[in-house]
């Protein structure tokens, strides 16, 4: 059985190269992902320059690992490779909307976590930098990405030079509904959090950020409500530069 | 190697049980899906009833496999857990907003492609139902979905009982751009949608719809302007009412 139970986001990597065979391999099995109509919608802009990476790092708070990684992929929803089909073909594309701009993006995403399900099966580690839609008009200006086109996911990858414990899960229950959504009551958040709550790296997660509890580190530090939305705006605005609203 | 080279959408399923442990067992592993900041911004609805499925197919358009699979599970994009659980802890959330939106989707949408990958190893058959944003205040009311919790996928699941054809792709030259985005020329149109539009189910698709390109059946008929338009404010609206935007 094929398995991921054992995964590790990998954000240190060892000098071995990603052969572009590789590389080139995964990046082709996994466009048998589904996708909308099988029209494809997403691109994947490969960055393995020292200056395309030092132009990117910004972009994602300069987190160490896009400049270290072998590899960044930008994986972007893109409708304008099929609006320009259309247009080379008598056909008048209608898809400077947000829904098109879901769909794209859901076939981006789709695609992406193929992707890594596949690198991860060869042994290649990989970091999902979900600050990609931060500030996407910095990546949308450094990756020339036209009108139609949205950076949605960034993967740095490369063969890993560390052993980082795997991250804990919630339970199953806590995830599923039967039939219906069930709302969390007291009780539930208490059995589904406790024991995430009592590992010993979130208890001194707590200590570290001086926080009372492990929500608070969440909502006064990592995910405020006000850089949520101010990059809200961001995002809105540079949707809005794209074409899709 | 793991691979889905072979993969094809299934949309008959045999009779055959998908029995709740092998369902769950599939569910957790997945939970192992990359998540931000290890939120697990997801829920996933399992209909099995048929009633519930009876009463999701008008909102994927009553297509056969909603009521004809064994279960049907819609994935959520949800902060409602989290904001309870930062609620019941002391925290004030701050997760009512399109970034948020954005970032619960994210999750949502990996999880349901690992979900699919491991399924598919499995030897199940999936089929992903991208109507689930089309109408998704049908699905919320019918769900019972609380605010801050909004579908985003839908798959149908079952043991195969057809074996449709692998569907062809773009070569992978069409998707990827080196260091940045490449617009596409007349040429590289060409050079990338040819042997599509020469496949001989293509050929006939645009006998059948009385069309003169290929594109046009996607532009005029599967995927118009107007239904993108009109869906596009349903979808708003749905987001406004769920508390994101």
């Amino acid at each position: 059985m094929m398995s991921i139970r054992n995964r590790k986001t990998i954000r240190k990597y060892s000098d071995k190269i990603v052969s572009e065979e590789l590389l080139n391999k995964l990046l082709e099995e996994a466009e048998h992902t589904p996708t909308m109509g099988n029209l494809q919608l997403y691109s994947v802009i490969v960055t393995r320059s020292k200056d395309g990476k030092e132009a990117l790092a910004p972009t994602h708070f300069n987190q160490p690992m896009v400049t270290e990684a072998p590899v960044v992929l930008t994986i972007c929803a893109d409708f304008r490779r099929t609006s320009t089909w259309a247009e080379n073909r008598k056909a008048k594309p209608g898809y400077d909307n947000f829904l098109s701009f879901m769909n794209a993006s859901t076939d981006a995403l789709l695609y992406t976590q193929s992707f890594c399900n596949l690198a991860e099966g060869e042994g290649l580690g990989t970091c999902y930098l979900g600050t990609t839609i931060y500030m996407p008009q910095m990546i949308i200006d450094t990756l020339k990405l036209p009108k139609l086109v949205f950076p949605i996911a960034t993967i740095t990858l490369g063969w890993p030079n560390e052993e980082p414990n795997i991250s804990d899960r919630l339970p199953l229950s806590a995830i599923i509904h039967n039939e219906h959504y069930e709302d969390y009551t007291p009780e539930k958040i208490n059995d589904y959090y406790t024991e995430k709550e009592n590992l010993k790296e979130n208890i001194q997660f707590v200590e570290i950020n001086k926080k009372e509890t492990l929500a608070q580190v969440f909502t006064d530090i990592r995910y405020t409500k006000k850089d949520n939305e101010i990059m809200s705006k961001g995002m809105i605005d540079a949707l809005k530069k794209q074409g899709f609203i």
